[in-house]
């Protein structure tokens, strides 16, 4: 990532107080797709901004995962008509509104493939692990390992990497494969992921955990 | 707060785009005074930096609260001997190892007075909500407003508000009652916080909340 | 509840060790009717059973919150297509499968009138709070005191109402509301809930705690 | 489990509306070990009972997973001095007030042998996971079944049972490891756990699945 000034500062002090280091990860990866719904990819909604890379990226990951038998959960932001649960977040952000059951806009962007079979989290709050199933369906799957993708860095991407920290997950976040709306929230949210909550990584680093097919003991 | 070239832009950017909106608030406000523990204010600690005042103005709060029946909650951290639960998280900051069950560094800041009355949360993890009893607390208490103090920022201050907010409060964050190690971090979070889920607020704003008699019916 | 012998000699072998006591309740309940949907209250889906006094007595209790102004939520039980969240309870209870997203047998009973506006939670587990935001809306809605109704009482009924005392909710249980397929898990279920969890009471106990207009100052 | 009348033809009824099958378990339990307490098993103590029989089996399922290498995870109950959280089971039940933090009650009873390097989790409600890291604890472990033994049955034992299989987890639970005041809720409550959420089994079953050394891997 490019650096603010006050990034090699603060990444020097963090390094002397034990902050920042590296995490190993298991064997078992998922996949998890946070957002990339059309109302966040398209821009003639209000959430969305131009994420065609990270689709694209996500993709090739989504089809390396699937196709060597690793679990792809993808997530969707679909609030009720009453509106009340996500309340204070759409207070907030009413810019989220549009993201309403039936709406078109809480669709999974189709360049992503989604397949019936795959998990699909509906969310009401910015992680992915709030008031959902998340962590019930990691450990159906006897998970040990994630890696997160989609948007938005500064706010779900965090959010879901935070709690997966909290819920016992190692967590890779491939760089080119999660994005924002403004530079300057993605780059100061990598910034604090990557110092506090999971391993900021290259694309290829991701890529290689998927690149094996699935121990046999799995199925 | 200072202003980063990028903040400016990215704030009329959210705009346009429906964020950055205003909460309202309740009448039974609870003061949550976060991670001001030994290991976090005095620099003596590996995780310690300065923050006497946020020690400072966050004691008025506790105190005013306290006069006026609004209940005061404490958080600190502190990993039981096998370091098991929060694992990850001391994997990505081993700094945080000196907070562990015991020690003194996970004693609250003698200047905050702390009652044996006043709950403590004990968490392993970034978030005040994650694993602990926070939200059953909250209920209760009948608290329908949250105003979160302490530090990190960057760190358990943003992680606590981005889950009060998915947990249906409605919070404030008195600026100068939050502090960090670097300026970056802690201006970026304060960015993000107010922008998608909570009010970041002048010291006074925060006091005029607490700075009314507990309304009968509440004891 | 009629009385298998040992529910005496329990109960006061509980009292002796302060087991069993009443609790209070508050001024702005919630009326939260437990997977009243078609595939429980008709049998000829195979979790169905004769519910219909059970429907009755809360439709009576849903239309007087709803007059006077109190929440009124539904759950129902809505797995996905891949069934992966709830495997482990879907495997005990392959009978389940048929609540599947899309069936006719996940729709609330029409008998209840719930409206578009009133929230229905949908849930893979039995617990009204596991996986879902039941907690985060009871927040927003600022509710105190929870009365609990509907089926099956020795399942999602008994795991609902044991969520709501963690959850820091006083709760009711109106004995003529709540239901299951056969009167031992009922009888003894009740008898749990009532010395542990909650208040089991008559249906006009409930029934004075909605028949009040909301205080103002909720709206 | 001796039987009530009612028992057998609710169980052939529940068998014919595909309610009572049996998990398949993995290669990675866990020995859930809920509130052996000095409070519960010494009944000078106004929560304890006779559970001499179960600390005697449970003791032995202990001493064997931790040879072989397998998770043994303790729980007690220690409310904090201001009893808040935990206020509405405190108020059904005040024969629990007892287990407050520095008493001796809340002690794990000496029988058991706990070494400190073994995680005990602290609650303050029936189940070991609400408002507790546990969770997190089992994903950071790898867990992939439970097995739950303890007290009381109709009490901690259920609520624990119940959020396992919400929790994803497949569990069983040797009859001859739990236990409760009186036999009715005991028996009554065996029966709804294995009809609807985990496995009740022998002893033997239990402990042939820690009789294995742990898969490398693991460690």
């Amino acid at each position: 990532m490019s650096s603010p000034t006050w990034f090699s500062a603060a990444r020097e002090g963090y390094a002397s107080k034990g902050i920042g280091s590296r995490l190993s990860v298991g064997h078992r990866p998922a996949l998890l797709v946070v957002d990339l719904a059309v109302g966040f990819t398209d821009d003639v909604w209000a959430p969305g901004c131009d994420l065609d890379g990270v689709v694209e990226r996500t993709a090739e990951l989504v089809r390396l995962a699937r196709t060597n038998g690793h679990p792809v959960i993808f997530t969707t932001i679909a609030f009720a008509p009453d509106a009340l649960e996500g309340h204070v977040w759409l207070t907030k952000m009413p810019g989220l509104r549009c993201m309403t059951e039936g709406s078109p806009a809480v669709a999974i962007d189709p360049r992503l493939g989604r397949l019936d079979s795959e998990p699909l989290i509906v969310k009401r709050a910015a992680s992915a692990f709030a008031g959902t199933g998340l962590a019930s369906l990691l450990a159906t799957l006897r998970v040990d390992t994630l890696v997160v993708t989609g948007a938005t860095t500064s706010g779900c991407i965090r959010a879901t990497v935070v709690d997966a920290c909290s819920a016992g997950y190692p967590t890779l976040v491939p760089e080119s494969c999660v994005g924002d709306r403004h530079e300057g929230p993605h780059e100061a949210n990598l910034f604090d992921i990557d110092s506090k909550y999971a391993d900021v990584v290259a694309f290829d680093r991701a890529r290689e955990l998927f690149d094996v097919t699935v121990a046999k003991e799995r199925a």
